[in-house]
């Protein structure tokens, strides 16, 4: 049986930060892992700005809520989990991605969360698990499926390594070609025909 | 962070089998594992029965689709959705409950397969996975979620146990009383107050 682990952001919503960025009029909340590969020294900083420039939780949910999904990925998704089991796994937040989430009929979204203040000022950030797209993938090949791994970049490798198959969905040119092993697709109509011809449409 | 696996049949949807056995007019497709306490002779027995009557798959897929959900069982669902992640662990096949999951909107559901022969006859059933409720919850703590788990009948005792928080949903009397340890609900409504009050509606 198979399950197909989907990232988020990138797969079928746009980047959050860029949209909370963009929004604010803020540049430096545009950088990503790209541009300071520790996570934990890029979301402190994400923080301070959010603190410095006096944002709320509320304020950027208020954005995220704005977000439209990607073209096209809504359909996408509805064709999969009728045809076969889907779990989102993004390193996103809770607090987050719940507009989103609406948006996309509530599948099981795997995620992590904040910490707020009683002002509603994100004051830290708490990750569930470490490495947890790799290990998601890894529980669910021992409860023995068969897993089909689809991100868009570097915090997707690891994810896309664990699992049976894995497929990389409009990465950056630089991740693509550090990453040879995996098929690139960059539309939702490729990506249907690599999942059925990879499940053979059996259990469809 | 919190996860509800629900049992299907007895929590969100009528017994299977025996919407079936009331469609075919067949007695002996009631029994159930209360009756023939060892799954195996069970199952084999119930495939044998459909073979002597010349009943294939096709034609116990068009009873399910006629199968409603539970009154109240979508509401239920859909708030639970929208306010936590669930995974609905069953003992049936996935040919089976195909329409039960549109009917539900598509949650993610962990259960087994069939084995049909090309004139569309069961000729066997196939377990994923030995006690995979109790082992999809255990795998869902080594995930770091706390777990609630919700069924209605011995075969989801395992998982109740292995949950942080296991509440019986209108179970027979002798379950009932056999497991004294479990809250016991019979409405959806005093459902969602226990979950609720469990999650202290804080990722809510």
């Amino acid at each position: 049986m198979y399950l197909i682990c989907l990232d988020l952001e990138g797969v079928l919503t746009p980047e959050i930060w860029e949209a909370v960025a963009i929004a604010f009029g803020i540049d430096k909340l545009k950088l990503t892992t790209r541009d300071i590969p520790d996570y934990d020294v890029l979301m402190k900083q994400r923080l301070k700005i959010l603190r410095n420039n006096n944002i709320t939780l509320k304020d950027i949910q208020e954005i995220i809520a704005d977000i439209d999904l990607l073209p096209g990925a809504l359909d996408f998704l509805e064709w999969l989990r009728s045809n076969t089991q889907v779990i989102i796994a993004t390193g996103s937040f809770i607090e987050f991605i719940q507009p989103l989430a609406k948006k996309l009929n509530y599948p099981l979204i795997f995620c992590h969360n904040l910490e707020i203040d009683k002002t509603g000022m994100i004051i830290n950030y708490s990750l569930r698990l470490k490495d947890m797209k790799k290990k998601t993938v890894r529980a669910l090949k021992k409860l023995k499926y068969n897993v089909i791994a689809v991100g868009d970049s570097y915090n997707d490798i690891r994810m896309l390594k664990e699992a049976d198959f894995g497929i990389l969905f409009r990465p950056p040119a630089n991740v693509q070609k550090e990453f040879p092993q995996f098929p690139v697709v960059t539309e939702y109509s490729e990506l249907k025909n690599h999942i059925s011809n990879h499940i053979k449409l059996k259990s469809l």
